[in-house]
């Protein structure tokens, strides 16, 4: 057995049952070994972002990480934004990268370059493989420590001739250390605090964002008069039908300062305290009052049901009960007529059926989705972590793969979605039930938005880098080029009708929606 | 003046006229000062390979850098693998990217990296802002690092509050360093080889594959009786017309070794020894005999042509004469009937126009094309020089928007132009005259090849993951999805058609050539 075939075995053994793929030569005699081991599915991406975004979506859903299979450095660093929002969203993954044989790198090849450099800003776990006997131990290190709770990105550099040479030795996965506990100490502290606070609340993030936790920190909320909000951006969050509903921290800071202000008490579960995504001049960067007292339930290494679970006993909390906070508003009407962001949120608010995956990067023309589908039925809603846009058509893409028996709703917007549109070939090829409803506002809206927030005159040359239009990008003859059927809506009935129509037939949709 | 506008100011001072751009949040001020500083043009790109590969194919054709417009570590992730190609072919360039406010920085909002980790693997010159004050120099230093001969990657990373405060302070351009010349004895000790020499070459690349240079080193070549060959990979070689011609070095390494075999004596100029592009089992990584002596006439930094002028004269050369040395095959006539790599070559070669800049990413389907415009009229050749696919259409990108004057004739393959197949957009938003003949056969056809030379079995995975039908990819629809007319064409008259066509209008064009 050489390396390469040791490697995907101890993949194997570790739980990894997916690769995303984008190899080239140095990785030849890793795709020769995949015949020989069973239990791996391998499936193309064309671009490397594609490939990164995919294993995020797949292990957002499944918990387990995916396999990224990458070419060199420029391969490794095409897919780097999307480990950048992995690593945000808390995913584990494990990257296998390869590089030179150990003995051609110092020469210099053209495609030479420090993949080790490449990978550290984005990993938490970076090795080079010495041998082939020493592949089988560091898959399943990288295996180990992608697991590490909450999920770590493990980068593991193959040299060609670690991979083709013989023996490689398959290791078995290495036990994975529960996440641990937070100290009584501070459990207790927090229920006295909530016991007191005039005006307190919990900040949620990562995986107290899951359904168990939710009506956890529900009833808490509930008991102590807290408020409850999820931190603005997170990997995935159950919602909808019997779950407890919860609010979202707002992207824009003085949005979000209003929201935390007078709080005596601000409990994280699972998330940072509260900062600004970008600086702005003379705007404060933190958003809570200083006199806030901001105290950690679960830090992200910890486990969160469990803090959540312990808090409540302490605070006397019995009989958890689901469905006790779910959202009650009613669900929005389907729409008619003209379609702008409230028609269109309303029309897959209005469509939204059980067991869907959202995905979100509507960016501005998606401001209303989650209003819209609160009151729907129990979903997943997996949203943008690190700001890198380009996530959604990939992170769909692996969602769809992880969950063969649900739809995926891939809100997605005219800007982002040209960062990796190549996503939708692999829908195409893997026949992924993946609806794409694609929000074309013919600009970056938020950057727009943002201009007019700096108080910065209107600029000649910005107007032009900020304006998609001119010529018009044509998503429908786009996605028909990658093979998914595509059509362009005119209105809100005929939104609501495609995306109906999508969800009835399988394989991948896209829906152009044209915005003002 | 705020720091931005000392930024433009002093990067317009440097020579540079060129911004090509994919900007965030963080960098809105750079965007608002644009409008305020004449001189520099601002051009998008709708992902930030398309960005980085534009600004390579601009300045492989004036010789000066372009700026980009990066937002954050992941936006410059999302432009390494073409910032590592233009490395490679020793392109000068400036990257502006913008950061984090320096205060908030340590706040690790969501977009926050490492971003001075992400830049240095592929940069020569990296620097991250202090202040607004300190803006103007660090631009004046980093295009000063950028035109160190022979080029060189310069990546300055701008906070967004060293951007938007005041004072700004433009600094003049700091004058460049001329290119050394090699050392007497070196030229003497070459010049006694060459004389006394049995078997010799001279091996060329970077800016030795320039006309004066070129018609130096033949004359030398000539006169000696040795070999006269360019490294494998280029940035540019101006050849065709009364140009002297020049053989390649091959890319599979066998070939390359049997054409290396047997020298007493290689002499390299602006490029190094050669080694294989990837290592083989059991297969040698150097390509020269090891009886085979290796000098270098002229190092990277050093002056070429004055290097080869000085053999030359110490060689007892005179009168270096225009067109001794040109090609003289014929040209191929116009093909027909069915299209394969010699048909398409052929067509691409008896159509060339004068002043054509050809950017070849066409794989192996483009095996025949510098064959068939050898004797063509006087043109420029673009090639891949790190091995980061992605690269032909963005530099086409580039050089077009260089050198609006001429036609650039980009001929791409279908695998490597789905990397970045979003550089059409900027194509059609600027008018640019790019004629894209894209071969399409529907595989990464050279894995399969290379697969075939490790007498790998064929594996049922690796025929899924190197194959790039199921569904096709339609690169009519792709093209006109943004903006740019396309036409599948079947057969060799078709073709020439089509790119004659091209050439006698105005914008881009793309041109989907079926093969096998």
């Amino acid at each position: 057995m050489n390396g390469a075939e040791s490697l995907l075995r101890s993949l194997v053994d570790g739980g990894i049952e997916l690769c995303m793929a984008n190899p080239g030569t140095s990785e030849l005699h890793f795709v020769a070994a995949l015949d020989r081991v069973p239990g791996m599915r391998a499936v193309l991406g064309l671009q490397e972002n594609v490939v990164t975004g995919a294993a995020d979506g797949y292990a957002r859903m499944t918990g387990m990480p995916a396999a990224t299979l990458l070419h060199l450095g420029p391969g490794l660093a095409n897919g780097l934004a999307n480990i950048h929002n992995a690593k945000r969203a808390h995913t584990p993954m494990v990257n296998v990268i390869g590089d030179h044989a150990t003995y051609h790198r110092h020469l210099d090849a053209p495609l030479t370059s420090d993949v080790e450099g490449v990978a550290a800003p984005f990993s938490h776990w970076v090795r080079s493989s010495k041998s082939s006997r020493s592949v089988g131990r560091d898959a399943a290190e990288a295996v180990a420590a992608a697991r590490r709770p909450p999920g770590q990105i493990a980068s593991l550099i193959l040299p060609a001739d670690a991979s083709w040479n013989e023996p490689g030795v398959p290791v078995k996965a290495i036990p994975i250390a529960e996440a641990t506990m937070p100290p009584d100490e501070t459990i207790a502290a927090i229920a006295s605090r909530l016991r007191e606070s005039k005006s307190a609340a919990l900040l949620m993030g990562g995986l107290a964002l899951r359904e168990e936790a939710l009506d956890l920190a529900a009833a808490i909320a509930h008991a102590t008069n807290a408020k409850l909000m999820t931190s603005t951006f997170y990997g995935r969050l159950e919602r909808g039908g019997e779950r407890a509903e919860i609010d979202r921290l707002p992207y824009f800071p003085e949005q979000a300062a209003q929201m935390l202000s007078g709080l005596q008490d601000l409990v994280l579960v699972h998330t940072g305290a509260p900062v600004g995504f970008f600086a702005y001049p003379d705007k404060p960067s933190i958003l809570t009052d200083s006199a806030t007292r901001i105290q950690t339930l679960a830090e992200l290494e910890e486990d969160a049901e469990g803090a959540l679970r312990a808090l409540a006993e302490a605070l006397g909390i019995r009989n958890v009960e689901r469905g006790q906070h779910r959202a009650r508003a009613p669900r929005p009407e389907r729409p008619t007529g003209a379609l702008n962001p409230l028609t269109v949120a309303a029309a897959i608010g209005s469509t939204l059926r059980e067991h869907t995956i959202v995905v979100d990067e509507g960016a501005t023309s998606g401001a209303f989705l989650l209003g819209a589908t609160a009151s729907g039925p129990a979903h997943d809603w997996l949203s943008l972590t690190g700001g890198a846009i380009g996530m959604g058509m990939p992170v769909a893409t692996g969602a769809a793969l992880a969950c063969p028996d649900r739809r995926v709703l891939s809100a997605q917007a005219d800007g982002s979605a040209m960062y990796t549109i190549q996503a939708l070939w692999t829908q195409a090829r893997e026949g992924l039930d993946v609806t794409t409803v694609l929000f074309s506002n013919r600009s970056y809206a938020i950057l727009n938005m943002e201009l007019e927030r700096t108080g910065a005159a209107p600029s000649e040359q910005a107007a032009r880098l900020f304006d998609l239009g001119r010529p018009d990008l044509d998503f429908v003859s786009l996605a028909e080029g990658m093979g998914v059927p595509g059509v362009r809506v005119e209105n809100a009935e005929a939104l609501t009708a495609a995306i109906d129509a999508s969800y009835d037939e399988a394989g991948p949709r896209l829906i152009e929606v044209p915005l003002g």
